[in-house]
């Protein structure tokens, strides 16, 4: 990224991010030597002009130690906005280490969804002795964003809104805006509301611009009014942005009044996470498991995952010892076992991937199931024989023996047919049901192509090389 | 999602989406039907007010055949900006169908970032035909738009946005605006420039509202002045734009010229992508394929990563193969190799997971890869430990055979501490060498896994168990 100029508190002499976007690793040295000689002179110099973003990124790179030490080094100095920029593992670790006081005076000056967002994961003790720092007003707005339920609206929304009335003229309205002295930081719209403060309509600032001063407000409002009730799972308002390109929406309470408004800057985030999220649950790994977490808490949320993985791989191992005898007959079976399973695991993981990510992002749903479903099994058999046929001159060569060809190709042709099955079956099935088929489908759908994978080529094999 | 009122184009009679947010099935019927018996009227009934988003998933949802003739009977009722909504191959099917003055036509009348998205997957020969229909002006900004490299923000930034000098007031600016009848559809700031063109900083509207009219604008210009190269890729520049929550930037060319603007809305896809990419490529699944791919495909852009995984699968097989003989004096051994070789696949892909993603957000690098390496060591040693023991034991009650059981105890434990290694040092290895680690690491880590699986297992069988 080139800048026109250096980045703010940026100087030739101090570079905070070197080429790949990471905090610098010379910087880092100079900020935790500061930190170290709890210098706050050079400290402040160092940090205290920094975008939230960058201050969030260096205290994730600093050791566990120094970071509640560089916040109360630098005092009122601190941008504890920068705490919504760490992993969580990062900010319950500090705010453990923070008194209530630092912690009230801090979260006080920021926006509310901010302040909403450190405080709400913090047990209900240290939630409680932090809010009876502020006053009765300040703790009541925040008290109500922490009301919403986990993942709402409510709870990522800014409730500090511009709202005027129907009759208001755009002059008006640009009078009040240069007279009011604490409007929020960064807006693109108004709203419009009646005297019970129900939601009337969006003026975007682009339209109030355009128009005359007489002009009255409530003609300018847009025609699309897509809405956000404050109980809305995040996850679902962030598709309605998505689909809708929209940057901002009103978010109303149910009796149709307006509380706040969600804009695109929060709902990135939520994209990204659900991308995220689907990766490592395809992958076994649990979605809050961040890099910042320690050890334990790691190694703790991937055994669970590991442990039912483990009881799949003995199931599928008592299907192979079934075949005990014929195995003793036959090593190249050993040998080729193996083979056919994997490929059936990976075939369905092609399938069940693009299903999961699909039904993720909405793009998989009624009307294509039947499309999509008949494409996947098309896909399988047409990838099944080729290579059956691959596996099967491979195998037939290797081993001398064209008959054991002929038994892994049809062992490879059922299994990943079953394969293509599986991977649209589980995961459509899980989601019906109401579990996330992102966490659970890939442990059934190796299972079954193990079990499918063993059982033909060894049943096959036990027909047709006559050794039972 | 609960909005005040109906969706504009939507009636009580006629509802578009369905509760998951699919096209509706009976609106789906009703569009097919008149498609079908080339009923304009009715079709310009049910779709002419939709929005582009839903248009967009209403032509996905349509049969292959039916989506051209819907274009062609709504004629300039067509809203070409839903087709930057559909998938690829759904776009340039069309696009084959539809002759170049429909689509000259069509995107006459669309943001110039749009109609660039739509034409930039055609042949030369095809783009060239539609352009020569245009007017030279049109003809000339939507090829200064093609011009610039793929994947760039040349590509996706509109040009069309406000400058004004550095002299001018906020009066003088919102007079402006007022008396201009062409102004850019949407904008969320203006932008400041010398009179070369050269850019000197932006104003968000808000800052724009709350000053009076005196103010000069160069005075308004926001501190924080990230700007983007037109040449920049769209990924950094996502990145950028998610961690500073941006909303719009300006964007200028080598000299420093402003020449457009990328909001987020862009943005916003670009970011999706990214993750969506993750995951398919993670499953070996092209990060081009979508979900309305033909049958052709998709078969032939799995088969490419399939096959060189059943290239892996043979040379894991030959490993086992080296053991013939003790296979055939202790059949356990086949029936419990695949398990040594799953369960150090399965760790291997947690880590490596892990790891190509947080190396895709930016979130690894630099001064956290060594803590990152330290704990995936730490935790696969700690999980090889714990799953050694219960596979021990399960494997030396079930063939009543302790030996056995210290045997695949000891080859868990370096087959998992040898899975993080991999799981970490592949996706790294690749990173640095310029290789997209989503793409090529699973293969890798499967491979080294599965050797190390077998080898290990059959290897130490081989010298306690006196097999040779």
């Amino acid at each position: 990224m080139v800048e026109a100029e250096p980045a703010p508190g940026e100087t030739p002499e101090r570079k905070v991010r070197d080429e790949d976007g990471a905090i610098d690793a010379r910087f880092l040295e100079q900020v935790s030597q500061a930190v170290l000689l709890s210098d706050v002179t050079a400290l402040r110099k160092l940090v205290a002009e920094l975008h939230e973003a960058d201050l969030g990124d260096l205290i994730e790179a600093l050791d566990q130690d120094e970071r509640p030490k560089l916040i109360s080094l630098l005092g009122n100095d601190f941008d504890f906005a920068a705490l919504t920029e760490v992993d969580d593992a990062v900010r319950e670790e500090i705010l453990d280490e923070l008194s209530p006081e630092t912690v009230a005076e801090g979260v006080r000056d920021l926006d509310t969804d901010d302040a909403v967002y450190i405080l709400e994961d913090l047990d209900e003790a240290d939630k409680r002795e932090i809010l009876d720092k502020l006053t009765p007003a300040e703790r009541t707005v925040l008290q109500q964003g922490l009301d919403y339920p986990e993942g709402s609206a409510g709870r990522r929304m800014q409730p500090e809104v511009i709202a005027v009335p129907p009759f208001w003229t755009v002059g008006h309205t640009i009078d009040f805006l240069r007279e009011t002295e604490d409007l929020p930081e960064r807006f693109f719209e108004i709203f419009v509301t009646d005297p019970s403060h129900h939601f009337v309509g969006t003026v975007p600032l682009d339209r109030l611009l355009r128009s005359k001063r007489p002009v009255s407000v409530v003609d300018l409002v847009e025609d699309d009014r897509r809405v956000v009730q404050a109980t809305d799972d995040v996850e679902d308002v962030a598709r309605m942005f998505q689909r809708y390109n929209l940057v901002a929406a009103p978010v109303i309470d149910a009796a149709g009044r307006l509380v706040g408004v969600m804009t695109i800057d929060d709902i990135v985030d939520v994209i990204e996470e659900a991308g995220d999220d689907d990766v490592k649950q395809l992958a076994g790994v649990d979605a809050e498991e961040e890099i910042s977490d320690s050890v334990r808490q790691v190694a703790l949320g991937r055994f669970r995952w590991r442990f039912i993985s483990l009881v799949a791989a003995f199931i599928s191992a008592s299907v192979m010892a079934l075949f005990e005898e014929q195995l003793g007959k036959l090593v190249a079976l050993a040998v080729l076992a193996p083979i056919v399973a994997s490929q059936g695991g990976n075939a369905a993981t092609q399938t069940m991937t693009v299903a999961v990510r699909a039904l993720g992002t909405g793009e998989l749903g009624g009307w294509n199931m039947a499309r999509f479903f008949r494409r996947e099994m098309i896909v399988g058999v047409l990838n099944g024989v080729a290579f059956a046929l691959i596996t099967a001159l491979v195998a037939g060569f290797w081993f001398g023996n064209p008959t054991l060809g002929v038994v892994i190709g049809l062992a490879m042709v059922a299994t990943l047919i079953i394969a293509a099955l599986a991977g649209v079956a589980v995961p459509l099935v899980l989601d019906k049901a109401g579990i996330d088929p992102a966490i659970s489908s890939g442990t059934f759908v190796t299972t079954i192509t193990d079990v499918v994978g063993f059982f033909s080529f060894l049943g096959i094999a036990t027909l047709l090389l006559r050794l039972s």
